[in-house]
């Protein structure tokens, strides 16, 4: 299960895919998404959270978002929790996963592959360690208590816009089941209010709901509600009780 | 075999593909494609058509292209043409390779899964109704007759753009062994003749041709075809005899 | 393996699947790359040669780089170096890695399909002989000399731009442990000194450095190299000690 920022262009994934194969010839490996907020572990965080119940409770997750400054060069990590394996970078990228967990370990990376480039770990060095651990096999690693890892004091929920899709339809970091329905979403001088789906408003008409990931999502009937609202990645988000 | 108006942006395509496994963990899931014309199933159904002939006799195709206007809750279909199934809403995107069949039958979905949500049918209910098929498996559902199908009049050519690809080439909804290498094509104060390949003409120049899945299709030798003549998807296309 | 100049959008990587799977059911079919330089297989040959020490030794890889001028019908070439088998078109495409192999050797395809369509060679043609290669079949090919292949003289790196990815960096044909660190590359008026990784220089500052894969990459801290210098592909490359 790959989930990263390394789009679709380019020979990346490619890459990624051709690794994985090298070390476990039989895996199962599934896309999940390339195009996480790029050099944003924080939004991407709340993101995966959304998309993991869906995901096979004994899946290896290979996530890798590039948190764009300071070194490159993160803690490698691997956690497991709730029966699932993840491994990447400790940059904040598995932490909302991780306080929704009831069962939750980490370790650091002490494998290393032959070659390390300095510029692509994802291929020479997660990769491989995310095919051992589908196959059942332990790379070496080391514990690691959770007071060592980073960004744990991230919240539960965001109140930002944390992906806009094709439709441009922005996804937020907020939760569905947890806010009224009554409430309503400012967005600069106008505001939304909620609808179960899109055919419950009118053709151009904007409104927020609960998406299929139980995520508040800000929408426009066959309409493109990032654009016409001007929103993106770490916009706030306003909800409030008119 | 998955043919969806979802993009490859965002996890779309990669939770119907978690679905599918979630069902039968040994699919082997190709991506047909996944920019089939959005909310345009007319446009799409002749895409899909010439699409079918080259996938294996015995495949389970889960189409779906939201149909953009009134409710998305279409009812969820069923069809077996000349051995192959096929899955998604009834909205009209099965008709063309229906009315081309030799063998034929339709059903609705009756089964349920446990947690349908209103927005991601895909994945809720179609991924895992095409991989219970998949592995010979038979979810609940009813026959239905033909005549309780939708849009079932719809011709079996379609004079009209039905999709253009990333070389600006337009594809239409005519088949090209139905029509004389004679025709032109009308394209606002200019027109195309036929040739037979690319380099049949010069550079620049514009014609059309019977493309490699059988359908008249619009191109510009090492140039852009529907930029050149201004062509989008749903405009009419006039063959003629000069 | 696959390594194409298709793109992701339209069905053209579906289909070459769907011929894959047909001849053989049970393929591992990676996509390498699908946007390969387009109209250029001088460009996507010094790419692919920078991506091939990572792939299995006995992999099958399956190119296709549209040429763009002259006869789409090159030659159909099957091509093995150091194990691993090529398929594609006589075109410069495996030049540079036929260049730099140990064991090499040639041939000419004669098998043919049942229906080769005018200009789907990919899907018709090069996809079952790739599957059946990679099935430990042999179809039918004739030998071919070294000196019967095109655009062998190709130098063995290319100071030029050669692809450009979604994060603006330029890619060239130059191999970096084969370049003084100690070098600049001019680029208009600016230029660029080396840097080992991204967060050595900083931030909207621009440096070469030896990417991933070996090869000189010009790129920006945080920035976007190829809009900043005004990069595009085939743009001459000028390394030089000050």
């Amino acid at each position: 299960m790959l989930f990263t920022d390394y789009g679709w262009r380019a020979s990346y994934v490619g890459q990624l895919k051709t690794a994985i194969y090298q070390t476990n010839s039989v895996a199962t490996i599934i896309d999940l998404q390339h195009d996480a907020p790029v050099f944003n572990p924080r939004a991407a965080s709340y993101l995966l959270a959304s998309l993991i119940n869906f995901v096979s409770t004994d899946a290896v997750v290979l996530a890798i978002v590039d948190p764009g400054v300071g070194n490159l060069a993160r803690r490698p990590l691997v956690m497991k929790a709730d029966g699932r394996w993840y491994v990447g970078p400790d940059n904040g990228l598995f932490n909302v996963i991780a306080k929704q967990a009831e069962q939750l370990a980490f370790w650091e990376i002490d494998w290393q592959p032959e070659q390390l480039t300095k510029t692509f770990h994802g291929r020479d060095l997660f990769a491989p360690v995310a095919a051992m651990l589908e196959m059942g096999e332990s790379p070496e690693m080391t514990n690691l208590s959770t007071d060592e890892i980073n960004f744990l004091d991230w919240p539960l929920e965001l109140a930002e816009v944390i992906y806009i899709d094709d439709f441009s339809n922005a996804l937020t970091g907020l939760r569905g089941d947890r806010v009224s329905t009554d409430m309503r979403i400012r967005l600069g001088e106008r505001d939304v209010g909620f609808a179960e789906t899109f055919s419950a408003v009118g053709e151009g008409e904007g409104f927020w709901y609960s998406n299929a990931n139980g995520l508040v999502e800000i929408a426009v009937n066959q309409g493109q509600a990032a654009l016409a609202y001007n929103l993106k990645i770490g916009d706030p988000v306003h909800m409030y009780l008119p």
